[in-house]
């Protein structure tokens, strides 16, 4: 099996497996409870809070665990608004290609009264900062931008929205659940007074995830009831999947450069090699880009046909994002940076991993270009496109 | 070590480590994913989905994932309190002695307009269905009553609690975390329109729970994001935490009676022994009563100088909810059976579990009768209440 879809899960480290299964042998105690094997894993529990801290530039009070990236996403935003609303600030500015979990929230938040400006991405799937800033009015309370898209993997130039939020007053999320453990990020240079990170996402477990409040940050309780994260979150505290967090960041974080510059090469030689398809493009902009990031589309195909095709040939990859495969409809992020209907239902994403090698590469390469080819053979579209009834886009 | 803290949090059996331990290595895939690795995971959900409804009586369709009891408790009353508000009914019927997911919700709900009536537990901690259905009103949109409470033990009289609310067409929540995987509950039988259940409170994993909702009772969403869950709750599934839960809970029932009628000896056991201290008195009714839990309070000491002396002594133990651990307050279901403060500071709750022997009690008990004495020899309170300067209590 050649894994290319780390976007949508990855496997848990050997060292972030190994923490976890001894914490659940011998550190499995409750952090609230007074005797010493309660403590022990409080100890365990403070341990991790302190290392993702520093990892992101964070003190650790400004570290809230909850069970993912959704809940974070849910609970930043909700956070704001509510913050907003006190204040009589009801507009919000984010993206058209956010996560659900952000766009959902947003949606919500408009049926409770608040107004949604959602910026362009543009053609190469990248936020222009001086339209944030254009954007941000006197009653905006929050601006909400994904640090890197799970689609398309562009990176946002986030130090500078983050700046020109610090500047405006204006408390700035961003959904960094792609980027936490890829590629560096600091809530300080970055400015960034709210962010939701996944553990899954970088070889630590599923069901676990944090957010970042900067001090000073008003928060609102997502699940009420126990006293649990200074009273922020209730419900026990899931320790050895948070000590497996901690662990897998903390090796993401120091092979950070050398996966890196090895993802960027395998990278580009993808998409190198699938760039010979014909009627075939990159989406996304090719340099400010996640490390793991491939997204193409290929005009006069079904990407879900693609993806049974690739597993039959011992490949997993997507057609973007797996929280809204069994959906008929196409990308929303596709959508966002301007492809057409027909041209987004024929995406593929593949998101490496470490263990990729060149060899898997081509093997990816020959495997997309055979099943293309096989697809388009009896494709109506392709029919179409080719006998000139319609027009080729790509 | 012996560990009597079991209502707190459970350690993970051997059977759900290993299937956790075996889906980590290999069924780690989205199960959202088209490919075979997720399709894979996708299956074992629901098979875990299956196994679950089936031993509550409940269909596959009718059961949510979350993150814990706390998370389920928070979903169950909000869907319930959205849907009253929907039909303008504003009021809510609960118990005084709920846990505090239930509880502060309800608070929260207070907030947004709703009328909160508590219904008394009286001293032997249960609520008299007949107070329920006077306390239904017109514009009741749902009672919310714990099965089992976490900290006293005892087991409400759900059944004719549950036909009470169908017959009058109130939906009926009940926070069955201290209750399920310990005795029998069955919606259907139970007349149960919302409930829910937390894993690490019988062997599964923490971190991991769910929420069983009858069909046709609508949903609110407390996570927004992507579609797992039936768009109810977003988030990628934490498979193997999931399927641990349901190999928890198929063995906890499996076992159910066997433990039980263990645990209700050696449960009697500990409270005839600590009944043979002066001025002790056990908290919550005698038979109506989980077979795991003993809580008793002792006049003239404080209950977390008795913990720190168990422990000690390798006892692990609790005052009461860990959830609440580290507030000077005392215990607000100790309160609501109609304990004095003074008293109510001295308590101790025993949630024994499965590996507890009758040597083990013997051992608390006279650990729990040397501490106590010890601490009445320096109690302030004690000196007042043997010098007759304050009447005893109990």
């Amino acid at each position: 099996m050649i894994y290319a879809d780390n976007a949508a899960t990855t496997k848990m480290s050997d060292a972030a497996m190994k923490t976890m299964i001894s914490l659940w042998q011998e550190g499995w105690g409750n952090p609230s409870s007074l005797y010493t094997h309660g403590q022990k894993a409080k100890e365990i529990l403070e341990k991790a809070r302190a290392d993702i801290a520093g990892i992101i530039g964070a003190s650790s009070k400004e570290i809230i665990f909850t069970s993912g990236g959704s809940e974070a996403d849910n609970q930043a935003i909700r956070s704001a608004a509510a913050y907003g609303k006190r204040q009589g600030k009801w507009h919000i500015v984010s993206s058209a290609f956010e996560h659900h979990a952000v766009l959902h929230t947003l949606k919500a938040l408009e049926k409770e009264g608040f107004e949604v400006t959602l910026l362009d991405v543009h053609e190469n799937g990248l936020i222009i900062p001086s339209e944030v800033e254009a954007a941000i009015r006197d009653d905006t309370c929050l601006v909400t931008i994904m640090y890197a898209n799970n689609e398309i993997g562009t990176i946002q130039p986030i130090r500078e929205i983050g700046a020109i939020c610090r500047e405006k007053g204006v408390l700035f999320h961003t959904d960094a659940v792609q980027a936490i453990g890829h590629i560096p990020v600091n809530v300080e240079a970055d400015h960034i007074d709210l962010l939701s990170a996944s553990a899954h996402k970088f070889h630590g477990p599923k069901g676990v995830g944090f957010f970042y409040a900067k001090k000073g940050v008003p928060l609102t309780n997502l699940i009420e009831g126990g006293a649990q994260e200074r009273g922020k979150r209730a419900g026990t505290e899931n320790v050895p999947g948070i000590a497996a967090m901690a662990e897998a960041l903390k090796e993401s974080v120091t092979a950070m450069e050398t996966t890196a510059a090895h993802l960027i090469k395998v990278r580009d030689r993808l998409i190198t090699g699938l760039r010979q398809i014909p009627h075939a493009a990159l989406n996304g902009d090719a340099c400010h880009r996640l490390p793991g990031n491939v997204n193409f589309c290929f005009e006069g195909i079904e990407g879900e046909s693609l993806l049974l095709l690739l597993d039959d040939k011992g490949i997993c990859a997507s057609s973007g994002s797996a929280c809204t495969s069994g959906s008929l409809d196409p990308s929303h992020v596709l959508l966002a940076i301007g492809r057409v209907h027909d041209v987004a239902h024929g995406s593929l994403r593949l998101s490496i991993g470490e263990d990729i090698t060149e060899t898997d590469a081509d093997e990816i390469i020959q495997a997309v270009q055979e099943v293309v080819a096989y697809l388009r053979g009896f494709s109506p579209i392709w029919r179409d496109l080719t006998t000139g009834k319609k027009d080729f886009i790509l």
